[in-house]
């Protein structure tokens, strides 16, 4: 095998190491020489094996992915996006699902990845410091979605920004009364919480630049599925003073959300205007408005960045920070004049 | 470190492998031993590295899991359940889609998985004699999860009769016109087809038990997402004789069914009965009739088999066929009689 490579390094005047990055579509290798490899490899019947190109590189060629959730629709897209783009560069992926402090401390500090991975995507968990040196340590390149990563290369979506822009959506509706359904997270949960709370601080900057005292009763934090939607909806339903419209921080609330508004027998955007954030698929179907943030590109444009790490000397781009995109459907709309206030004229 | 394993072994009267064994969680160490071998280290304060358990005994430490699609619902629920059985057992899940027969290919073929895992879970691909046959050179325990494993050991639904129940139900409801959306696989796509085929065999069989006969314009086949249950929907209301009730391959295209049942202005269940397949954690949101098939015990049993092969020498254990339960809820009722054939009565 190892004379194989030799051969094609030979006969495309290059190193057997710009081979191995050329068959396993490496960024650091022009196209031209790729495709002279590529041709050759073929011709001649050449089959890379991994532990041939690991020999040749130095490297495990595996990533490791770790997540603290694996069934929710979020983590669901960008991981098959992220592995898209591993898998066409030629990487295995290495889980890992840190589910509580727990996992998260033996991922951190139990087990050492040297030997394992190339180097680790970080989804949705704020790595500290220390964190990140016990990978430093390692000399493993770390790319970051969904919190800043000092030292890493990070991909974000501005989550106050996108609150903020959602609840004005409403407020130019001519909405006043707007509520704010978040995510609430276990005691020991290892999501970071950085986007939940943006999203409510956009939501609060929104409410005071447009003059509006906060009402504590308005802002409402449920666990992150249609359930915890649901509940939410139900508790605001119960205010002092019902909202007229509410920003729903994940489309699966949302969902809830909308299944509480229908037992309930108020109409959607009638009497309640609904925005939620994602654009899951099924958002369109229940004619949900909603803040898209580009989920599929965050996932491959961090795996993209942790291979530009691993194979170049450039060293980490500056962080890229997307801005969510406001998606109008159905379920948002004026409030409706005195709805629900209105006193019953008597008949005589 | 190797002195300190040595000394946990020491001071519970067990070999350095048992003790690597009861730490990893690995079956084969009774209960009392391993909590006795956890408190020692513990106390003395010994945290194994993954390295020194693998050269214990002899393995690398990870499962590969073999999946055709990352962010489908199903992959996602299967992947997260079985990822739980594997992390507390102490193995790494390295994760490969084979999205297209090349990936496929690659998989089974191009890469050599000696040295990189110690069994192989596939998820919802149905193994060819080939396929297998590398594995097993390769000295590597197969689990299937979703078709038949010849040699492994497998986990699936009878979907055939889950099919065959879900239209029992529409029939004892009292329909007689009703038709089948099924999932349409791309021509290059690797899930084994075997489910889908399975689902429509179901569905004939309970239609032509009852006496009817075959429709060919009731059977439509479109891609399984919620698109693809409105495109399909659409077309049985082409139909020359449109149906009454629907059974539909899964939730995810039951909701698409639904949205393009509300546009046509067609009541859910009065003029149109749906039943999906899958128990989506919207279904519920949306009240839709469905049949669960347990998907979070497919997952986790699919894994538990696999550490069992692994760790035991008692070979495979005969495929687990689950039975799928109907979940009643509002989307199927008794059809309106002549309900949308009624002739207008004249005033006059």
């Amino acid at each position: 095998m190892s004379s194989t490579v030799d051969a094609v390094a030979e006969l495309a005047g290059v190193s057997v190491s710009t081979v191995s990055r050329a068959l396993r579509n490496v960024p650091g290798v022009s196209l031209e020489t790729r495709k002279r490899v590529q041709d050759i490899a073929r011709d001649i019947g050449y089959v890379p094996s991994l532990a041939g190109s690991r020999l040749a590189t130095g490297r495990t060629g595996a990533i490791a992915i770790v997540t603290p959730n694996l069934s929710k629709w979020f983590f669901g897209q960008v991981l098959a996006s992220a592995g898209r783009v591993l898998r066409e560069a030629g990487f295995d992926v290495l889980l890992y699902e840190v589910a509580d402090t727990r996992a998260r401390e033996r991922f951190f500090a139990g087990s050492s990845l040297t030997g394992r991975a190339d180097g680790v995507l970080i989804f949705a968990l704020q790595p500290t410091p220390e964190e990140l040196a016990t990978l430093a340590a390692q000399n493993l390149p770390v790319s970051v979605l969904g919190s800043e990563a000092p030292g890493g290369s990070g991909v974000r979506v501005d989550d106050q920004t996108a609150g903020r822009a959602a609840v004005r959506h409403l407020l130019n509706l001519g909405h006043e009364r707007i509520a704010f359904i978040g995510i609430r997270q276990a005691a020991d949960s290892t999501l970071g919480g950085v986007p939940p709370a943006s999203r409510l601080r956009g939501y609060r900057d929104a409410l005071a630049e447009a003059g509006f005292d906060r009402v504590q009763e308005h802002e409402v934090h449920e666990e992150n599925s249609a359930n915890g939607g649901s509940a939410a909806m139900a508790r605001l339903l119960c205010a002092e003073v019902p909202p007229t419209a509410v920003f729903v921080a994940s489309d699966e609330m949302a969902f809830g959300v909308l299944r509480t508004l229908k037992a309930a027998g108020i109409e959607v955007p009638g009497d309640m205007s609904v925005i939620g954030f994602d654009n899951h698929e099924l958002a369109e179907i229940l004619d949900l408005t909603t803040m898209d943030h580009s989920v599929a590109l965050q996932g491959s444009e961090t795996a993209r960045r942790l291979l530009a790490l691993i194979t170049s000397d450039a060293g980490a781009e500056p962080d890229l920070v997307l801005t969510a995109q406001l998606i109008v459907r159905g379920s948002t709309a004026p409030p409706r004049p005195l709805r629900g206030r209105q006193t019953a004229t008597p008949l005589a």
